[in-house]
């Protein structure tokens, strides 16, 4: 019972994702608010669902799903960073290195299979997590087409930053998935929501 | 293309879960709200992940994460229908059929896929389904300890409707989660948050 106990009060504490807002917003009642973590880690794992067929031949969806539904946890004690922060950026992996180690030892054995999990999608070298990440910056690509860019105008980005952060040009994803991205940026960029 | 854009657009459809706001409340802010579909999707599919280790063996836990990440999205079409609102659930099952049909129909064999996971979720025969059920019955309960049972108390429930709507007197789950989740109960009737 005490094991029992002892996840359910990580569930309970993960809660926090829910309060944890991140750069990108959507209309939520006539408003525009911010999205938070936990619903940042649903939309993105739907992401994987859907697009499944543009991943990698080989790629274990469900894997990416489990590695979407963790990829975020670290920053209940480590905050979350802005991807355009360079600053922020410089000793992110130290930080949540640290938070990761808060977060997961109280689980013993489970806990380091959701550390090595996380670690294996911050990495980003297996297929996995390669296809992980890309869902991880695609939906923030919508996200900020649908609100005009004005996450990306109020911190002056370059069409370039987003393809460069994103790694669009190179990563190993569906040539149809690219073309979208740099379709809907250079349309973006037209539109005055990305710097040229 | 056209298939990726749709399927993007559906993708950007389902956004409406982060506005779709359920009876759980939890504290944000420094206040009380409600808990969104889409926090509430990801929260219950944490439960699946960490306590894979209740459910019956033989319980492929990717189908229940997948069931769970999608078991909410016909209430876009369909609305949220509170556990205990007898009227309310007296025609759910034909709304949501009708919300499925709208919902899952511009994806083709994919959507065809989608709804018949979300239906063996509903039906709830299968293991899997039966596991998922069970994650999205406990979390509401744990939130509701948190908030003294704000919203138990507001609709007069009592500790006999959640063991029947959670069906935790047969329902085929680890006994340690089933004591658990009684002697939880228990204690919120002694702490006033339940009705006897």
């Amino acid at each position: 019972m005490d094991r029992l106990k002892t996840q359910i009060d990580f569930l309970v504490k993960i809660e926090e994702m829910k309060r944890i807002y991140r750069q990108s917003i959507f209309e939520d009642k006539g408003d525009w608010r911010r999205e938070n973590d936990a619903e940042h880690s649903w939309h993105i794992c739907m992401y994987a669902l859907v697009l499944e067929e543009y991943a990698p031949k080989g790629t274990d969806i469900s894997k990416c799903i489990k590695m979407l539904l963790i990829h975020d946890l670290v920053e209940i004690y480590a905050g979350d960073t802005y991807l355009y922060d360079e600053q922020a950026n410089s000793n992110k992996r130290q930080r949540e290195e640290k938070a990761a180690d808060k977060l997961y030892s109280v689980l013993g054995k489970q806990g380091d299979d959701l550390r090595k999990l996380w670690l294996e999608f911050d990495e980003g070298k297996t297929i996995e997590a390669q296809f992980a990440n890309a869902c991880d910056r695609l939906q923030p690509i919508l996200l900020n087409y649908r609100s005009k860019g004005e996450k990306w105008k109020e911190n002056s980005i370059h069409i370039s930053q987003v393809i460069e952060k994103g790694n669009w040009k190179t990563r190993d994803i569906d040539e149809r998935v690219r073309r979208f991205v740099f379709d809907l940026l250079e349309d973006c960029v037209e539109k005055g929501y990305l710097l040229p």
